[in-house]
C-alpha cells in the first residue's frame, strides 16, 4: 500500500513534512536561469529547463531529510508541454532518490475520463501493448465534488499499483468555508466532514498495514479545530496538511492532525523552503543549502511538538 | 467578453452544441495510427501524433457546423508531455479555424497557484519579459469547492483577455448528488444551487453584452429538472451541458437549459461524434465525414426543440 510506504519513509526519517516543489521563476537564482536561457533562449523551453535544474538541486539537498516531495502541477502547466516535461523529469528524479512523490493536481472528473487522469498520474498508459508511465507519482491530490464516480476509477489503479490519493476536505484558504463549512441538513454536519467521512469509506477498498488507508484527506493547518475534529473522526485517513508557515499555521496547530504515535499526517511547506535563500540573504549558489536548513528547522519545530514518530502495528 | 464571442458563434451557426475532443486511441482509425506509429514508434510520441492528426481531421470537417470544441485535458495528459503538446496544437488549430475552445480541465486551487492555472489555460506566461500562450483556450472548466479564493484569480485574467470559465454546479454523473444535492441548512437549498448562485455573483465582475457573464456553470443534461430550475434562477449564467446522448440526456431534456431566445446554453457531445464512424460502420477513411453527419444530426435534433436562436440585446 502506497500510504504504508509514505508512513515508513516518515518514520525512518523521523520527519512528517513534505517539501512542496512549486517553482516560480522568481524563486530561481540568476545563475541557473542565465545558464538555461543561454542554452534555450527566453522561451518556455528555457524556463522549463530552469525549473528542472532548480528542482534537481533541491532534491539533491533534501532527499535524506524529507520523506516526500509535492510538485504542484499548476507551476509546470503554466510553462506548457515543456513545463509538463519538467514535471515528469522532476518526479522521476525524486523517485530515483527514494522520495515519495505526491503530485498536487486536484484532478477531478468521472468514469473513463477519471481513468485517464489515473493513468496519467498514478498508472500506466498503454500504447498498442507497450506501457509507459506518463507522470508516475506515488499519490495524487483530487477534488471529490463529483462524488464516488470520480473516486472509484482511481481506487482500482491505486490497488493494482500501490498508489494513493488525497481528497480535498477542508482546504487552508480563507474562503474555504463558503462551501466546505456549510452544514448539511440531512447529516447534521458540515460538507468538509461529509467529504472526510467519504474518505474513510472509499479507503475501505485500500486498507493499509499501519491503520491508514490509501485514501487520505487534505486538511488545512489554518483550521486547527477542524484538524483535531477530523483526526478523531477519521482514524484510517492520513492527512496532507497545507497552510503551515506563510499561510499562518503554527507547529502546535498542525500537531492536531497527528495520532498518539506521532503518525497520521504530513505537513507541507513550499515557499519557505524554495525561497529560503532569499530570506536568508545567502549566496544564491547556496540556495539548496538554505532550503535544507529551512527543512531541518521545520522538522525540528514539528518534531518538538510530537516527541517522536512510531508506527502502530 | 469571451462568452459574447461564444454566443455570437452559436447564433451565427444556429447551433448550440460543442464537439468534445476526447480522443482515445481506440477511437482513432487504423490508417492514422499506423502512419503515426511508423514515424514515431509505439510510444507516447506516436500516440500523441495520432491524437493530433485525428483531431485535425475532425476540426477540418466540423469547423463550419459547430461553434466550439471542448478538448478534455485528461485524454492528453495520459500521454504525458507529448500528449500535452498535442493538446496545445489542437487548441491552436481549432482557433485558427475560428472555433471557440473550451478546455475541460476542471482545474482548481487558490491564490498564486490558481493564477498559474489561469496563465496556463487562459492567459499568458511571462518568461523574463517575453510572453507565451501555454495552452491558450477561450474558456476553462473549473471546480469551485475551494470557494472565491479559487475563482478570483481567474476573473482578472478573463477580464483582461476576453476569456471565460464554466464552474461545475450539477454534474451529469449518477453519484453527482452525493454532495451536490445535499441541502444546506442555512440556505435551504442544495449545494449545486449555492454553487450556481455564486456563479451569478462571480459573474458580476464579467458582465456580457447579451446578458450572460463570463462565468458559466456546468449542469448535466441527465438532470433536466435541475437544469430548468437553474435556468430560471441564474439568468446571467450560461450553461455548459454534458450528458446528452450516451449518458442519457435527450433533446427535450437539454432544451430546459435554454432561455426563450434559444440562447444561454451549449450542449456537449464527445463520443457520439468521435466514434460516429464506428457506429455507422463506414469506411474509416471517412471518419471525419461521419463525425460531421452526427454533429449535423445533433444540431438538427436540438434546434427542432428550440426553433431558432437569437441574441437578446
Amino acid at each position: 500500500m502506497s500510504m504504508d510506504r509514505l508512513l515508513e519513509n516518515i518514520m525512518r526519517k523521523q520527519n512528517p513534512t513534505v517539501a512542496g516543489l512549486d517553482p516560480k521563476l522568481s524563486y530561481i537564482p540568476e545563475h541557473i536561469k542565465a545558464r538555461c536561457f543561454a542554452e534555450h533562449g527566453k522561451t518556455l523551453e528555457g524556463a522549463a529547463a530552469a525549473l528542472l535544474a532548480f528542482n534537481k538541486g533541491l532534491i539533491d539537498s533534501l532527499w535524506d531529510v524529507v520523506p516526500a516531495v509535492k510538485p504542484q502541477a499548476a507551476y509546470y502547466e503554466m510553462y506548457g508541454w515543456q513545463g509538463m516535461r519538467a514535471l515528469s523529469e522532476t518526479i522521476a528524479y525524486a523517485k530515483s532518490k527514494g522520495l515519495f512523490v505526491i503530485t498536487d493536481g486536484k484532478r477531478n472528473d468521472i468514469g473513463a475520463t477519471m481513468e485517464a487522469y489515473a493513468a496519467a498520474h498514478l498508472g500506466q498508459t498503454d500504447v498498442e501493448g507497450e506501457s509507459f508511465e506518463a507522470f508516475g507519482a506515488d499519490a495524487l491530490t483530487v477534488n471529490g465534488y463529483l462524488g464516488t464516480d470520480g473516486i472509484d476509477p482511481l481506487l482500482s489503479v491505486c490497488a493494482g499499483r500501490d498508489k494513493g490519493i488525497f481528497v480535498l476536505a477542508k482546504t487552508s484558504n480563507p474562503s474555504a468555508g463558503e462551501f466546505q463549512d456549510q452544514m448539511l441538513h440531512a447529516m447534521y454536519e458540515p460538507l468538509y466532514r461529509a467529504m472526510g467521512n467519504m474518505c474513510q469509506q472509499w479507503g475501505l477498498k485500500l486498507p493499509g498495514r499501519y491503520g491508514y488507508s490509501g485514501v487520505g484527506a487534505v486538511v488545512g493547518a489554518t483550521y486547527p479545530k477542524q484538524l483535531k475534529e477530523l483526526r478523531k473522526a477519521l482514524p484510517n485517513t492520513i492527512f496532507l496538511v497545507p497552510g503551515y508557515g506563510a499561510q499562518g499555521g503554527a507547529a502546535k496547530d498542525v500537531a492536531q492532525g497527528f495520532d498518539r504515535h506521532g503518525a497520521g499526517a504530513i505537513v507541507n511547506s513550499s515557499r519557505a523552503i524554495l525561497c529560503a535563500w532569499q530570506k536568508e540573504g545567502c549566496d544564491p549558489e547556496d540556495y539548496a543549502g538554505a532550503a535544507r536548513r529551512e527543512a531541518v528547522r521545520m522538522r525540528n519545530e514539528i518534531m518538538a511538538e510530537l516527541g517522536g514518530i512510531s508506527l502502530p502495528v
